[in-house]
């Protein structure tokens, strides 16, 4: 592999921003204080920790009390849903966490269209008085598709009001997985009326098994991991200082360069986009055009072997993916793609390619002539002259 | 407060080795690709991922793949207790993570002696044909007081055999929690006869929220967190690379050095609990002293108010705990102390002093001082003369 590495998966992991590991790198060694200590380094270590949990607070408009910080996106997913006993709705293009969680109650899994965008509509018809949760992901980890969370909440909010009107006592709740896109859009939990909010420190130049739970005070959560009584009792564990410390400087920075990355990228994906349906007309860009993640390109090229492409592209030191990092290795086709009903050959012939902080116009571009080499010689390979 | 801190409390928190910081920097910004992913330096990473569990494994005498990496002891322990639905045995002194679990499910707490050991006559009485866990620490967090968790084994190795013997298939397991200990002492699974333990990297000098649970192939966890499915299944989330790496470099050193650290410390600890007692010879050392974790001293003073002291101690430069770091905080008494039957007006007075690496014979000895005079003045204050 070439020394110089084009990464193009930043919706798999980010690198730690350098300012961000140097906000973190004093809590290991000198401030390395349990923050439940009686003594003054202690309790300014704790106060230290407390800053960091409102910053990251204020970001998506939040109070730091409603946080609870947890190791990882999955872990929240699974605090989320841990409260519930009800039916769950949520759709058919769910990170393996929302699935597998949703699995373990009464469920109704929603379709989406073929951008990858769920129907409202959908919703709505699935919720039964019985639904206590509905769940759907602020982004697609896969196709980058925007959901219309604000529309869905409007649904809830009509449940909620009918069974008020009717004397029904069951609660219902939203709850939104916005690991992808915290980093790129302006995520602020009134405006998105959700009710529960997963967020990511390691999709956002942070530390990995880093995040957190936002969830109305309203919001009865059913702690997992029980005892100390950390988190107000609701997440139990010596806190990863540290690592909170680098997420709310990861956040910050986000929030600091929100808007300019966003139309940096979004110019720079739609230049990786026409480059490369210049080449391949007959490609198909999947997700939803008109609502995606900047940065964010799933395209598939029928009857090219993605894989085997990875490897070659790898080969050359182009790091691209064919779906999410966890469904990658398994060898298995991208629930996602089944999904929008895209053909067997054209799901195995796709990439998601995910620009972020290490793109720039000219490692993309150059990336993008590599892509085209390397499928134009797959083509010909297979005796088709693209 | 002095510039200078002697920090006697290494029970609660650990700094941060410099040489385990330096492991896992490089897994910040640089090697920082999701371990899930295909291409060549992702795999790279999930490589050192799995030598680094693989490193953790053989220092408890266990194989990789039995390790369940968590964010935290008391994720593990929570994780331990999870795949139990039977009665569960455990003792009074335990953590309040030990405690937490065991209160969600039929459980027996068996009392400890004054010395905080716990009875394997009481253990043996405490189990029933029901019984499916028990679980006692390795070392108690508060008093050092090592168990005698082998002989605890054997009992539990008969209930099998007179189950077998019956025809009862109820399976029975023992976990132990062995955050306290590690460092100090040598693990071996095999040697203690353990099904399941917990150790935790915040308290040998690596990250803290790094943890793991081995368990014996033979024993049903059940995953409380799903998703894409990491660790075999059983602990679903991007895995914390850079933590888990410093893990393994915390322990490959607690491995080195082993031997002559607690041989150091012992000897350290010796001579503290010796010139405290000279100075007031009506002190009460809790914990078994023939059996107690180097380092690890619990000394009480009948009518001292713990609580002042340790202010008055900062406030000079020297760092103690009344207690465990998570009853610290609460203004309540221990509930280890509570258990051993130490008089209100003595537990009230007891200070948690807990050497390791930042100790030194002339920092331990100029604490020693310090704790005297302030404990002189207090004595005095109170019209009592010591």
């Amino acid at each position: 592999m070439p020394n110089e590495v084009i990464y193009l998966d930043h919706a798999a992991a980010t690198p730690v921003d350098k300012r961000v590991l140097e906000a973190m790198l004093p809590y290991y060694s000198e401030q390395f204080y349990n923050p439940s200590s009686p003594y003054a380094p202690a309790i300014a270590v704790r106060n230290d920790y407390e800053h960091a949990k409102a910053v990251i607070a204020q970001s998506i408009g939040a109070k730091a009390d409603e946080l609870i910080m947890t190791a990882g996106a999955t872990e929240s997913i699974n605090l989320a849903f841990g409260g519930v006993s009800g039916h769950i709705v949520t759709c058919s293009i769910e990170h393996h966490a929302v699935l597998q969680a949703a699995k373990r109650r009464e469920h109704t899994i929603v379709e989406v269209d073929e951008r990858g965008s769920v129907s409202v509509a959908s919703i709505a018809d699935a919720i039964t008085p019985k639904t206590e949760l509905v769940s759907i992901a602020l982004a697609n980890n896969e196709l980058g598709t925007i959901q219309q969370l604000r529309t869905i909440a409007d649904v809830i909010r009509q449940e909620r009001e009918r069974r008020l009107s009717v004397g029904e006592v069951t609660p219902i709740y939203l709850h939104s997985d916005a690991s992808q896109g915290v980093g790129q859009l302006d995520v602020q939990v009134a405006r998105l009326g959700v009710d529960m909010l997963t967020v990511n420190a390691g999709k956002v130049y942070g530390p990995k098994q880093v995040a957190l739970l936002w969830a109305a005070r309203s919001v009865p959560i059913s702690a997992a991991i029980v005892g100390g009584g950390q988190e107000r009792g609701l997440r139990s564990g010596t806190e990863n200082v540290a690592g909170v410390i680098g997420f709310a400087k990861a956040v910050e920075l986000a929030v600091k360069h929100r808007k300019g990355e966003a139309d940096r990228l979004d110019a720079l994906r739609n230049s990786l986009q026409r480059q490369l349906l210049k080449a391949f007309p007959e490609a198909i860009v999947s997700g939803n055009q008109k609502r995606r993640l900047p940065g964010h390109l799933h395209i598939s090229f029928d009857g090219i072997d993605a894989e085997r492409l990875v490897f070659r592209l790898e080969s050359r030191g182009v790091l691209v993916a064919t779906g999410s990092a966890c469904a990658a290795n398994k060898g298995t086709r991208s629930h996602v793609l089944t999904a929008i009903g895209l053909a067997d050959s054209v799901a195995d012939g796709s990439l998601r390619l995910t620009l972020g902080k290490l793109s720039t116009e000219e490692n993309t571009h150059a990336a993008a002539a590599i892509i085209i080499e390397e499928i134009t010689q797959e083509y010909a390979r297979m005796g088709k002259i693209s």
